[in-house]
């Protein structure tokens, strides 16, 4: 499964169980993975830290920490400190939602991914067991795919870069079975939207319920630090 | 003209001779006009500060200038100071060509867009009298605003963002008696790639020869402060 071969690729990682997942999927695939992580003004730091420790473990090229301040905007949840992180499941899109984040990372993904060179973007995208944020699904990752196409030099230019979402199509349990498989230790990982300090976990916000139900229908051990039991 | 009867907009300005044309003209379509300037690395400020001098004049309801060091990435003769600006036409694509910019910069626009809410974006891309960008043309354009549809909770909940670009199909001529007919006062813009700390312009680069080439054909007398004459 080495056919990239070395090639360069940028992997977009949050420091999350479905982001390095797709970190040790490339790598197995044999790419050069250039990890791209984003302080964007989010609720705490424990994120970025797991995505160095992921980085690191998993082998990636190098690791860029890009920050630009979303908190600006406001909106949502996870920049805005006025807005409560819900503890219940929302119907609809909900409030954890960052206006446009994943257009905004994908972006800056592809302005890297120019300068590198690098003819590769990943970014663990999930249309199944997931938040209902509208630019996880395969048709927002398609019109992104084209815009890249056209926006830039390489585009034009005839090397298209190619936006991969390997996790797409899969379940939460699938997700983790494939990581497991790969040797992701998902313990260094934070998905809370809540994490403390030390990147415990709550145990209760969509996120976190998303990943514990996960790992049941995997038949995985939960390796997820939780703050209260 | 005043169909959009006070509706908020994001209008895209860098401070130069393009956008301030935009905003005046969003203006005279009866919009409230959100200005969003970046802070990316560019050689120098001359431009923001032009942006905000803009603003004021042309009635903006307000403004506001977001920093994200694009210059991290590098690639770029206009963040990168290792990479001359040239002073003659290149062929192809530019060395000035910011990776992925527009891309970035109407992420960026969508993102606040959706906070504000504004159902509408202005950007003075411009595919006649322009430098080969591959991002300033329509087709561009249009897979952003198939992708701004499908990224967002707006664009989900059924009333997509506009992207417009009233410059598209105009020669640099047409825009400067545009923008004279609607009030704009050119001599507070920046367009040069190589302005000095007091905005004045090379002359030389090829912005400066667009822009001057432009003033000609339109019949206006220039309002350009040079640094050399």
């Amino acid at each position: 499964m080495n056919s990239a071969n070395g090639k360069n690729a940028v992997v977009l990682l949050s420091g999350g169980l479905d982001s390095a997942t797709v970190l040790a999927s490339a790598r197995r695939d044999g790419y050069r993975c250039h990890a791209l992580s984003f302080d964007y003004g989010q609720r705490h730091s424990a994120e970025l830290d797991a995505a160095r420790r992921v980085a690191a473990q998993l082998g990636a090229a190098g690791h860029r920490v890009f920050t630009l301040d979303l908190g600006q905007f406001g909106g949502s949840a996870l920049t805005d400190r006025s807005i409560e992180v819900p503890t219940e499941q929302d119907d609809g899109i909900p409030v954890t939602y960052v206006p446009a984040r994943n257009t905004v990372f994908l972006s800056l993904a592809l302005a890297w991914a120019e300068v590198l060179p690098a003819q590769d973007i990943f970014i663990g995208v999930n249309a199944v067991d997931y938040s209902g944020y509208p630019d996880c699904r395969p048709e927002f990752i398609d019109a992104f795919q084209k815009t890249a196409r056209l926006a830039t030099k390489t585009g034009v230019e005839g090397a298209a870069i190619q936006i991969h979402t390997p996790l797409v199509d899969l379940t939460k349990a699938e997700i983790i079975r494939l990581g497991d498989s790969l040797g992701v230790d998902y313990g260094i990982t934070v998905s809370c939207y809540k994490a403390d300090g030390q990147g415990k976990a709550c145990g209760e916000c969509d996120s976190c319920r998303l990943r514990r139900a996960g790992f049941e229908a995997a038949g995985v051990a939960d390796a997820t630090r939780y703050a209260i039991s």
